[in-house]
């Protein structure tokens, strides 16, 4: 059986439970590999994924006989069948953070479990901690984020739209390797840089603009995540103090965050440095990244749990003057014992573009 | 008020259900324009949308005093907030598809409501039904792709990759007005077209290839789908009969679609033709097209209902030889009292190109 099901077994043993029904697809890619529409069940003897048609080839031809998993297609599979996957089991959990209420309905029905139990997360907690093979896919993507943004130094000229600046981005990781974006790109440039979570629009790049541009693509499913302010043409002198405050937090928030470091704490460090500025942090100060771009843990205010080693979280200061503008500087970074490596390293002194 | 939020107040009054709990984002922006994060509360008296600070400004900039809807920041509601907006409620609606199990949990303590009651979808049987600019925006994005089919024509050529040609269909997309993809371009040639549901790799087009290219844009929200199997080359002559028999049901399916037709029927016609010749449809014969790639309706051989003026849906029978080729030929049609009218358009002829 592969280590991830071994683990998620005992795991579910340790909490009274004889069983689980695991559907989120993100959950399952992680357990098993499988990147399809599917549900993955844990019964008291077998694991069993039962997929459709469309699914079931490609299915097949990842799962191998060392990973321990029984493949069926969904149009096999009766009532009977249905009922009988947890018989004999007292509890039997289910993501309560994925399926809907109706799914949850649905189930208790189908399997005629005694009791559905929530698992409070179990498997999203355990993704927090990336092993070898993920942080090797994770650096991937951060170095494929740093080489994209070394290109649009180069690339990004004053009347261009942020739109076409964004597409360029797409196509470059497109050209070089990605799977494809993390998330829809923000290109933000000059009042639009004052939303702290602005679309990208077809504005022209002016000079005087600072140009907000929050990106990162994927790597055999996993994420990078990166944020830099830079300028179009020159650097107006409102701005400076601000970027220089951003960036003084972006750095020693690098400095702070390592095993045992109190979530709560980096944040509050940050929100009141710049309090004491006159501003405040209006998002939270970070997220973690994995096969999804926003995992546990979160960094914000009401975390009362510490990192850890080998959580790969990002750092992103931002602050936004209304009907101005804005600065966020973020990197996608590695925590270990006794500090943290960024894993995203491009430049974050003023940089002027066009 | 606007009508849309007026026609769910008194649908739910007649479902004796004094409120009701939005949070679909997808609901949301078809009753009110909004496209942000939030929830929408229908309250006895007043109409809230709670968003965060990310979203504020903008979500103010397009509500307007008609619209009759408070929209206010979630650090401005209290505990108390929430525990009144419902008071004197007996039954509150919420999404049961879509909010999960745990955020259930949550409104019901949070809203101290005296019976929350699934609402069974009713604004998205609602959704089923175009209005009048719904229906402008979806024939725009109809366009768009017929244009891009046009062009694609002319642009593959045999060498290239899948990937390639996916990439041009977002590039086309891009340059020509659309907000972006409807979904992620599925670009499948030669044995990978046997996939129902192939993935776009990075396999040249081959001669002698049938190449599958199922794609969509959104405009102004509103999602396209065209899908059409075409030729590198030459056309090899087995797949003739099968390309024959999928247009042939295509076709037939097309002056079937009007007011009143039975959806398990529309199937069933569809699914034994293809098994007198010796294949089966493995998946729907369609669904509805909306703010949602796949909305209700569901074209498949357990939906009782019938077709009603004013859906719009997709008209796509497939067949597909496992580890030989596929052939899908998908158009997005409008239903109307006597027939249905199709909104892509593109040629559904043998192509051959390269």
């Amino acid at each position: 059986m592969n280590e991830k099901i071994k683990w998620l077994r005992e795991k579910i043993n340790g909490l009274n439970m004889q069983g689980m029904i695991v559907s989120n697809p993100v959950n399952i890619r992680y357990l098993t590999g499988i990147n399809a529409e599917g549900v993955l069940l844990i019964t008291r003897k077998e694991n069993y994924y039962i997929t459709d048609s469309r699914y079931l080839e490609e299915v097949k031809s990842i799962i191998t006989i060392d990973d321990g998993i029984i493949v069926s297609n969904l149009v096999d599979i009766s009532e009977y069948d249905y009922e009988n996957f947890f018989s004999f089991c007292e509890n039997v959990g289910f993501e309560e953070n994925y399926i809907t209420y109706a799914t949850y309905k649905k189930y208790m029905q189908r399997y005629k479990a005694n009791n559905l139990e929530e698992t409070d997360g179990i498997i999203e907690k355990q993704r927090m901690i990336k092993d070898e093979t993920e942080l090797e896919y994770l650096k991937k993507a951060c170095t494929l984020t740093d080489s994209c943004f070394s290109h649009l130094i180069n690339y990004i000229k004053i009347g261009m739209t942020e739109k076409q600046i964004a597409y360029e981005i797409e196509k470059y990781f497109f050209e070089n390797g990605a799977d494809g974006l993390s998330f829809e790109t923000i290109v933000a440039s000059g009042k639009n840089s004052s939303k702290p979570h602005a679309k990208t629009t077809d504005k022209k790049i002016e000079a005087g603009d600072p140009i907000t541009i929050d990106f990162g693509c994927k790597y055999k499913g996993y994420c990078s995540d990166m944020t830099r302010t830079i300028f179009a043409g020159f650097i107006p002198e409102d701005i400076k103090p601000i970027y220089d405050l951003v960036l003084s937090n972006q750095l020693q928030t690098a400095k702070d965050m390592k095993e045992g470091a109190e979530i709560r704490i980096l944040f509050r460090n940050v929100d009141n440095d710049f309090k004491l500025h006159g501003y405040s942090l209006v998002h939270s100060l970070g997220h973690g990244v994995g096969l999804d771009i926003h995992e546990s843990p979160s960094i914000n205010k009401s975390n009362d749990n510490t990192l850890k080693a080998n959580m790969v979280v990002t750092n992103e200061p931002g602050i936004y003057i209304p009907e101005k503008f804005g600065v966020r500087i973020e990197d996608t970074v590695l925590i270990t014992k006794s500090g943290c490596i960024n894993l995203t390293k491009s430049d974050k002194n003023y940089i002027v573009v066009g």
